[in-house]
C-alpha cells in the first residue's frame, strides 16, 4: 500500500518547561536533561482530538490529493486520549468529508497506535473491502494528564496527525508501505500496568517509568531490525528512523545500541513532548519535504499494554 | 471465517426499575412501556471492562476450545466505556493468555462495535498474518452514565462477551461466518451528537433519541435484507435476528418492518438493559445451544457515531 499524503496540527499554546518550575519545582535543566524536552503545545478551550483530527485531515486535502476525497472508503482513527468514546474522531472525519456508508471505526493500543490503524487499513486493502483510506491519530493528553505529577506532568503535549493511504499506487510522489508489523508486548514487565490512562481513575499514569524505558529501548532497537532484514536491507540501508517521541534518552539509546548515526532519528520531542500515538506520524510529516527517492524510512513504536511496531516506508 | 465458541459475563448485582422510581420517579410501568427494560445488571467494586472480558475470555476457555489457547494469533477487544485506554482489555486478555508478539488491539464505533471488530479479524486473516483470534466486547456503562438522567439513565446495563475465531474450520459444532458489513452513519441526522460518551465532559449522553431511534429502525431493517440478499437468502429464510439491544421497542420495530415473526428477534434487554455493544454478543452466547444445523442468524447493530454493522452466520 501507499501513503499519498501526511499532514499534522498542533495547537498553538506552547508551554515551556518554566510553567513547571513554578507548579511543582521541577526545572528547566531537570526536565531537559532526564527528557530532552524543553517546550510542549498544549489544546485550548473548545479543542479536543476530534477537532485536533479533523484539522489535520483538512491540512492534507488542503495540500492536494491524487484523488477526489469522495473515493475514501475507509477511516480509521486512533487515540488513547478520546474526546467522545461514541462519536469518535473517526466518525468526526467521516461527517467532515460526507462518504456515506464506509466502515469507521476508531482504535487504542496506546502510543502503538498509529501502526495499528496502519495494519487494519492493511487488512481492509487484502479482503477487497476499501483501496483509499484515512488514518488520523490525534492525541489530547492534557485532558487526562495531572501535571502537578513529578513523574510524568512535564511529559505530555497534545497535536495530531493525518495519513491518506491507498492500495495501489497513485502518483510519483507516494510513499510505499513495503511492510507493517505490530504486537501486543502484555506478557513482558509490568505489561498492562506499566503506563495507564484511566479515564474514571486518575487519568495518565506512570507508575513504572524504568520498566518502560527498558522496555521501550529493547523492543524498538529489536523490531527495527526485524523489519529491515525481513526486507533484506540492513542498519546500513536505513535513512531515518522515525520512533515514538516519548523521550529523548529512548531514542538515543535505540540510535546508539544499532550503531546508528544519531542524526537519523528525526525528533519533535524537544518542542513538543510525548504527543503519544501521534508523536511519530508528526515527526514523519513534518520531514516529509526531506524525503529523497530510494530512501528507507521506519516507523517505530512503543507503548503502554505493552505495544509495540513498526513500519517500513521506501521512497 | 469460523466461530468456535461464544461466551458472556454478567455481574452479579440486579438493579430492578423500583431502584429509579426512588431515584429520579420514573415508575416500573413508565421504564417497560418505553424500552422493554425490567431490570439491568451492574459492574461492583473491583469491576470493570477489563475484569468483565477476562471473565466472558475465561468462561469461554473453560467451556472448551478445538486448539490450545496458544494457537490464539491476534486479539481484537471492543469497547465505548473503557476502564484504561492503554492498558486496554485486549491487552488484558493478552497478559491472561500468555502468547507474547501478537497483535493487540482495542476498538470503539460505540454500539456497532462487536462487528468492527469482527471485521478487523476478517482483515488479518485475509492477510495471512493472523487465523485464530479471540474477539471481546466489553462494557461498563454504569461508570460513565448519570444515573438520575431521566433521558437514559435508566437505560444501561454492564456485561462482556467473548468470541473465538478461526480462519478454516476448526469443529463440527464451529457457526459459519458468511458475511460482515460494517459502516459509519455520521453523514445522517444528528451523526456524531446523536449519542455521546465524553469521559471529561459529562460520561453518557443521549440528546436526540428520537433521531437516534429512527435512524437505528431505518438502518438495522435495511442491513438486515441487504445482508440476506447479498448470499442468496430471503427474510423467510432467517432463523434468528440478533439486534442491538438498545431498546425493545426498535426491535420490534425491525421485525414489524420486515414482517418478521417477534420471536425471531433473540432478546437480552429485559433483564440486562442496554449493554452497548456486549448486548448482541451477549445474546448471540445465551442462545447458542439452541441453534440447529442449517439455521441463519443475522447480527445486526446499531450505534452512536451513527455507525451500524450486520453479520450472517450459518449454522
Amino acid at each position: 500500500m501507499f501513503i499519498n499524503r501526511v499532514a499534522h496540527y498542533i495547537p498553538d499554546l506552547v508551554i515551556p518547561n518554566a510553567h513547571f518550575e513554578k507548579l511543582n519545582g521541577l526545572t528547566n535543566d531537570w526536565i531537559l536533561e532526564r527528557t530532552g524536552i524543553s517546550e510542549r503545545r498544549r489544546a485550548t478551550e473548545g479543542e479536543n482530538t476530534n477537532t485536533m483530527a479533523l484539522e489535520a485531515v483538512k491540512k492534507g486535502i488542503e495540500a492536494g490529493l491524487p484523488y477526489d476525497i469522495s473515493e475514501i472508503n475507509l477511516i480509521v482513527g486512533g487515540t488513547y486520549s478520546p474526546y467522545d468514546t461514541v462519536g469518535t474522531l473517526a466518525h468526526v472525519i467521516q461527517a467532515h468529508i460526507q462518504v456515506a456508508d464506509i466502515p469507521v471505526v476508531s482504535v487504542s493500543s496506546a502510543c502503538s497506535t498509529l501502526l495499528n490503524c496502519m495494519e487494519i487499513v492493511e487488512g481492509y486493502f487484502a479482503m477487497g473491502k476499501a483501496d483509499k483510506a484515512i488514518v488520523v491519530v490525534s492525541e489530547h493528553n492534557s485532558l487526562y494528564h495531572n501535571e502537578t505529577d513529578p513523574m510524568a506532568g512535564h511529559l505530555w503535549g497534545d497535536g495530531a496527525a493525518a495519513f491518506f493511504i491507498s492500495k495501489e499506487k497513485q502518483s510519483e510522489t507516494d510513499f510505499n508501505v513495503s511492510q507493517i508489523i505490530t504486537g501486543g508486548a502484555a506478557t513482558v514487565g509490568k505489561g498492562t500496568e506499566g503506563v495507564m490512562l484511566r479515564p474514571r481513575d486518575g487519568g495518565i499514569n506512570m507508575p513504572f517509568g524504568k520498566d518502560v524505558f527498558i522496555n521501550a529501548c529493547a523492543y524498538m532497537s529489536k523490531v527495527t531490525k526485524d523489519i529491515l532484514e525481513n526486507n533484506g536491507y540492513s542498519l546500513n540501508d536505513l535513512s531515518y528512523l522515525v520512533p515514538h517521541q516519548a523521550n529523548l534518552r529512548i531514542s538515543k539509546n535505540i540510535t546508539e545500541s544499532l550503531g546508528l548515526s544519531e542524526n537519523v532519528a528525526l525528533s519533535n520531542i524537544e518542542y513538543l513532548g510525548n504527543t503519544g500515538c501521534a508523536g511519530a506520524g508528526i515527526a514523519f510529516s513534518e520531514h516529509q519535504g526531506e524525503y529523497k527517492k530510494g530512501d528507507k524510512i521506519v516507523l517505530v513504536v512503543f507503548g503502554g499494554g505493552y505495544s509495540y511496531g513498526a513500519m517500513l516506508v521506501e521512497v
